[in-house]
């Protein structure tokens, strides 16, 4: 009686495993349908999986990409940065709005490198592009800024290609944030727009060195009211500065926009721009070449990102990780050895 | 007979394994006291050692640096960028010699990205400079472009350890190149002095987007004969186009300096320009900030170096990462499922 009781309870639990797994499969079987027919809930559901720091959940993302059918169009993918306070939300609802108007389908994805701090930031963000935010053709979706070993959005490309699994013709990627996010960025999209204050200089501080350079197009906001005729000067000024600076490979002069995302005004000389821009590059292999450069550059990263990924899952390795990098401030080691340590230790870890 | 034959044989093998081992362990220590006592010989052989691809050199290398005391003075690191035809050579060969009139101590490490191609172009870098060559208080190293899945100089690093346990006072790392190599020249020094054509705008073609304005002092060479006054000129636009650009957040204005080379003309503003950079970023802490942040970076760097060095020795491995390369380019896989392919392997291979 009770090795019956034993072998039914067992017969019961490997009966729920099968079903659990079953439901699994139907599960991810779902969602890539949902993606693939541009399902919003779906495609909210899918990154939350990707984003996920859960290991199980993890491995269903991946799964689901796997099964997703590869996307029969590219999104053209479009980065948008500016220090703080020059208008970034308002400029995306502008522009979002115009967009939206000419029947686009697009998704607006805000990296948020504070949001593991304040969580409440998301909130903040997405609240503020009202308009947008009930759109029927817009998504819009703030991404925290991944693992705390990894850099910024570790996960943004897998969300990209969910995206454009999902038929969206723009993809918009913001950075919130200040410093290192801005490069990252660069490395994942087609063109590059930088949102400038009126009046330049010391207004720039929150930008990292190096950005204003790597634009495609920069457009200073806020040409309304009292800052319009600063607008101009130094729209201008830019315009004369850049000439210093070293050329494109691809042929395309960096173009200086003024635009009034309050008033509206001047959102559709952007998109024109966005426009030549990446027709000028998709007619002379540009296009195709950044994204291939940008397809190997993700493909080392990745790398390197499962790596700390396996760190970070692993209690003793995270802590001889941690370990090191205390050691290197309180210089009682060097960098070199610091990784020596960690990596003899990683490699005498089983993976799971 | 033949028993005692076997073992006799057996044991001269173990004897002279012993005797080689303790050959290597004199070997070390020589070397080590070399370094420390900042014979030159000893610091080519030891830079050569951990510039070797091959994996018991490298081992060699690595017990030397962790034999090696650690530098009693941290040498000053200056990094020198510029567009091919700037002059750079010209300009080390004037800079280096009126340090070493002051007395100072100093390493010039040339990284060529191209040397591993053209073999020739370290020799062509090295006679370039002939008085500086012969200069007993100067030493040259041009450092080939490292491992081939790796960075450029993937091992730089280790050199500048080296030459700082040397007891040398200025480390100039000179980038020969054109592209990525000039951001991680940046990463690795506490001053980066960029040298600019007079003229600006179409010459600068070879320099990478974002260097311009990583610069921490930019000099305009050729300020001599028919190209004095636009070196002039080119210095004002500079100076003017900077105060539109991201502040540095160490409080330093860019410096914008006019040179000549070849008539040895303004070299010493450059090392003034140097000298009140470091002691205001000494003073107010970003100096040490700085080089804590590299080092936390170079900790990074190493660990996915060491991840590369054992794909890069295990052929079935190599093979798998070209693979995968190949099948992004042919647009096969997506960067997330290459990286994930290489992994699963790479976890399964063990180390060596």
């Amino acid at each position: 009686m009770q090795q019956n009781h034993k072998d039914q309870s067992a017969k019961n639990k490997a009966s729920a495993a099968f079903l659990n797994k079953k439901k699994k499969v139907l599960e991810v079987d779902q969602l890539v349908a949902g993606v693939a027919a541009g399902d919003r809930l779906s495609l909210a559901k899918a990154i939350t999986l990707i984003e996920s720091t859960a290991r199980n959940k993890q491995q269903v993302a991946y799964e689901l990409i796997e099964k997703l059918p590869n996307p029969t169009k590219n999104s053209i993918r479009i980065g948008i940065s500016g220090p703080p306070g020059v208008g970034k939300s308002t400029f995306i609802e502008s522009f979002g709005s115009f967009l939206t108007k000419k029947g686009l389908k697009i998704a607006v994805l805000a990296i948020d490198p504070s949001s593991q701090k304040t969580k409440g930031s998301i909130l903040g963000d997405k609240t503020r592009m009202d308009k947008l935010s009930s759109d029927p053709l817009a998504f819009i979706r703030p991404s925290p800024a991944g693992k705390k070993l990894g850099g910024v959005a570790a996960k943004t490309q897998e969300t990209i290609h969910l995206i454009e699994a999902a038929g969206f013709d723009l993809t918009i990627i913001e950075t919130v944030g200040v410093g290192q996010s801005e490069l990252e960025v660069y490395s994942m999209v087609d063109c590059f727009l930088l949102l400038l204050q009126p009046g330049g200089g010391d207004e720039l501080q929150g930008i990292k060195k190096g950005v204003v350079e790597m634009a495609d197009i920069i457009a200073v906001n806020k040409s309304d009211g009292e800052t319009k005729d600063l607008a101009q000067q130094t729209r201008l000024s830019y315009k004369n500065a850049l000439h210093l600076f070293p050329a494109n490979p691809n042929g395309w002069t960096t173009k200086v926009l003024k635009v009034s995302a309050l008033e509206e005004q001047g959102i559709s000389d952007v998109w024109e721009s966005i426009q030549e821009f990446t027709t000028l590059c998709q007619e002379n292999g540009h296009f195709d070449q950044r994204r291939m450069s940008q397809s190997k550059e993700w493909f080392q990263k990745h790398l390197n990102q499962m790596v700390l990924e396996k760190i970070e899952d692993d209690q003793a390795l995270k802590t001889a990780y941690k370990e090191q990098l205390a050691a290197i401030e309180a210089r009682e080691t060097s960098p070199i050895q610091a990784a020596k340590e960690v990596f003899k230790k990683y490699s005498e870890t089983p993976s799971k």
